[in-house]
C-alpha cells in the first residue's frame, strides 16, 4: 500500500494535521464511555460535519503498544515493522536512535564470584542510580571508535545506545540477552548469532568489562550489569521518503518524540502543557506539510482507571480545538494511537473513534464524538494503516491511479 | 479468491445483470449528493428490498480510473492486473488487444537535424491529423510478419496495435519511450530491456522509420513520431475462465467495450442511447449469462462538476430500471465504477453505493440509494473485487466450501 501511495503523491501547499488523544477509546461506566460522558461541544460538532470511523492499529483483539498504536497511524504496517524493545527503552528515555546505532536495555544486577544473586540488584533508589549512571556516561565515552550514550530509568534499569560509524543491518543486533532470567547462575555470555553481529558483540564485552570494574570500585551492590534487548533502527521509509511531506512532532514525552524520529519527523524537545503545544504548532505553521500533535493525559488517566480524570481530560482537549481549528487546516484527523478503556486500567484492543476534518467528505453521519457514533460513520471499521492515505486524498496529494 | 471461487463454480440457467452507472457516487451540495438529490422511486424501491453497501475498487484514499475501477466490478485486482497505458489509449480509440499483441501511444513531433523542435507538433488539428493516420495505416500494414493497426486520437494523439504471430509475455513490452520529455533533445533509442523484447524493439524501429519518411514526403510540420507506454496484454483469466460466465457487455464508449473485451466478454460496437442498450440487453438475453450495462452519462456530468445534470441522469436511469427489471433476472447488482462528485470535478476515492437485487438478501434496513443509505446496508464497506462471487452466490452458482 505504501508503494502504491508513493507511485501517486503530487505536491502541494496543503497542511494536515493529527491531533492525537493518546488511548481516548474507552468503554462504558454506567452506561456512557469516556467520550460520551465528556462534555465536547466542539469535537461533537466537528464529527457532525467529518468522516467517522474507528480503526484498529493492529487487528482484531490485539492490543498494540504505544509503538505499534503511532506507527500504524502514521501509515506503516506494526507488524512488518517492529521496533526492537532496546529501542523502545532508549526512546522512553530520550535517547535518539539512528540508522548506524544498536540500542539496548541495561539492569544494574549484583555478581558475587561470577554468580547473579539480584538481578535487579535489590531495586535500588532512582536517584541514586541516575549518579551512577551519570558517571558511567562520564567514563565511558567511546570504545573502539563506537559512542555510547547512556539514558538513566526508573529504579535499577538504564538504557544505552551505541552509535558505529556507519549504518547497520539487523543482522548487527542479532545478539542474545545476557540475563539469565533466574538468580544464581552465572550471566549469558554474548554471542553473535550472525557475523555481522560479531563487531557489536565485541563492543559490548568491552562496555561490559569496563561498566563492571567502574561499578566495583564503588563497592555498592550495583556492581554489573545485564544487557537485553539489542535493536537495530527499523530502517522503514522516512515520512518525507513514503509521503513527500515535512513533518513535525510536537509531543512532550520523550518516548513519542523518539518514535517520531525513527520515522524521520522532526520532534524537538518540548516542554509545556496543551495550550503550549499549539502555541509551538501555529509558530511552526509555515515551515511543515504534516503536524503531529500528542496529547498524552487521556491515556495516562485511562492507565490509573480515573475515569472521571480522562474525561476531564477529554474536555481539556474539546476546549483547545477551536485554537487549531482557527488555522484551517486542510485536514485535521482526530484519533487515538489505541484505546485505554479506564475500567480496564490499560491499554486495549477495541477500535479507536477516528474524525477526518476535510472539505470532501459526506458527514451528516454521526451525532457526536464517541465510540458508538463512530460506528455509524462513512469511513467504517478499518485498519489504522489507510488513514494516512485517506489524509493525503483529502489533501489532494495523491493522483489517479490507472486511467 | 477468484482460484477459491473458480473451484465452487457449479452451472445453472441463472442471469446476472451489472448495471453500471458510471462515476454515480458523489459528495454534498447543499447538504445533499446527486444520489440523495435524485427523485429515483425505482432505485429507491429496489434498494428497500436489496442487500446494499459501498465498494472501493483500490483501496481506501486511492482514485481509481476507469480502468482499475471495472476491474474491481469484475473481480479482478486492480493493483495485480494493471493495464498498461498503451492498451489504454488503443482501447480508448476502439482498437482491440488480444495477447498476441503489443498497444504503443504516439504522438505527431516536429523534428528538425535529429533534435525534437515540438512534442506535440503544434497540437495540430484532429480531422488532419485522421487523414494522415488513415494514411499510415493504408502504407504501414504489415512489417517483418507483424500486422499494424493504428487508431486516430485527438489533435497529435494516436495510438498502434501491433499483432505478433504468438502470445507474447509481459517481458516482450519492456522497452522504453523515446520521448525525451523535452524539446531540444533527440529522441531517446529504443532499448529493449529484456532480450525477448528485442523482436519489438527491432519492428518498431522499422515502423518509425517507414512513419518518419512517409510524414516526411507530406512536407508538413508532423514529420516525426515519438512512441511511449509499451504494453501487453496483462493476461488474466477470461470472465469465462474465471467464473464460467458467456458476458455481454453492452457499452456505447469504446474504451468500456476495450475492457470488456481485455477479460473475453463479448462487446460489439454498439451506438445508440440508454433506450437503445436496453433493447439490446433483451434481444441477447438469452444468448448470455452475465451482462454487463454500461451507463456513461452519470461520469461525464460529474466529471464537467455539473451537479444538476448527474441528478437528470440519474432520473433518467432510474426511469429506464422497470424495463430491466421486467426481464426479471436472477440477480441485478447496480452500482459505479467509481465515484465522480460533481463538486470535485473528477474521479475521488470515496466508497461507491451498492446495491445487489436477488431473493437471498436480508434487505429492509436502508430506506433508500444513496452514499449515506447504504452505509447502513448489510454488505458494508467492502472491496470492489468480492462483488462477483457475491453475485454468484446470489445467483446459486457457488458450491459449499468444505463439508
Amino acid at each position: 500500500m505504501q508503494d502504491l501511495v508513493k507511485g501517486l503523491l503530487q505536491k502541494n501547499n496543503t497542511k494536515i494535521i493529527f491531533l492525537v488523544l493518546d488511548g481516548v477509546g474507552g468503554l462504558p461506566l454506567n452506561g456512557k464511555t469516556e467520550l460520551e460522558a465528556a462534555h465536547k461541544p466542539n469535537l461533537d460538532a466537528l464529527a457532525r460535519e467529518s468522516a467517522c470511523g474507528l480503526h484498529m492499529p493492529v487487528g482484531y483483539g490485539i492490543t498494540p503498544g504505544s509503538g505499534p498504536g503511532h506507527l500504524g497511524l502514521f501509515g506503516y504496517d506494526p507488524v512488518k515493522w517492529e521496533i526492537g524493545r532496546g529501542i523502545l527503552e532508549a526512546m522512553g528515555l530520550g535517547l535518539e536512535v539512528k540508522r548506524t546505532d544498536i540500542a539496548i536495555r541495561c539492569n544494574y544486577a549484583t555478581i558475587e564470584n561470577g554468580i547473579i544473586k539480584d538481578r535487579r540488584a535489590g531495586r535500588p533508589p532512582t536517584d541514586k542510580m541516575k549518579k551512577v549512571t551519570e558517571r558511567l556516561q562520564k567514563e565511558i565515552q567511546e570504545i573502539d571508535g563506537v559512542k555510547f550514550t547512556f539514558g538513566a530509568g526508573m529504579e535499577h534499569r538504564f538504557a544505552v545506545v551505541m552509535r558505529f560509524p556507519n549504518t547497520l543491518t539487523p543482522e548487527a543486533g542479532m545478539i542474545n540477552d545476557t540475563d539469565p532470567q533466574s538468580e544464581g547462575k552465572p550471566p549469558l555470555p554474548l554471542l553473535p548469532k550472525s557475523p555481522k553481529a560479531e563487531k557489536v558483540a565485541a563492543v559490548t564485552r568491552k562496555f561490559i568489562d569496563r561498566a563492571a570494574r567502574l561499578l566495583e570500585e564503588d563497592n555498592i551492590p550495583q556492581n554489573y550489569l545485564l544487557v537485553r534487548g539489542f535493536s537495530t533502527h527499523p530502517q522503514m521509509p522516512t515520512f518525507t521518503e513514503a509521503y513527500g511531506l515535512r513533518a513535525l512532532a510536537i509531543a512532550t514525552y520523550p518516548m513519542y518524540r523518539g518514535l517520531a524520529r525513527l520515522i524521520g519527523m522532526n520532534a524537538p524537545a518540548f516542554e509545556g502543557d496543551f495550550r503550549d503545544q499549539i502555541d509551538y504548532l501555529k509558530a511552526s505553521y509555515n515551515d511543515y506539510d504534516f503536524f503531529f500533535l500528542h496529547f498524552k493525559k487521556t491515556d495516562s488517566y485511562g492507565e490509573d482507571g480515573n475515569f472521571q480524570e480522562k474525561v476531564k481530560r477529554i474536555e481539556e482537549a474539546d476546549r483547545s480545538l477551536p485554537r487549531i481549528l482557527a488555522l484551517n487546516p486542510d485536514v485535521l484527523v482526530i484519533t487515538g494511537d489505541h484505546s485505554t478503556p479506564a475500567v480496564m486500567k490499560g491499554h486495549s484492543w477495541h477500535p479507536v473513534p477516528l474524525l477526518i476534518k476535510s472539505p470532501y467528505v459526506l458527514g451528516g453521519v454521526t451525532s457526536g464524538f464517541s465510540e458508538r457514533e463512530c460506528l455509524k460513520g462513512e469511513l467504517g471499521i478499518m485498519k489504522s494503516t489507510p488513514i494516512m492515505p485517506l489524509a493525503l486524498a483529502n489533501a489532494k496529494r495523491l493522483k489517479k491511479f490507472g486511467a
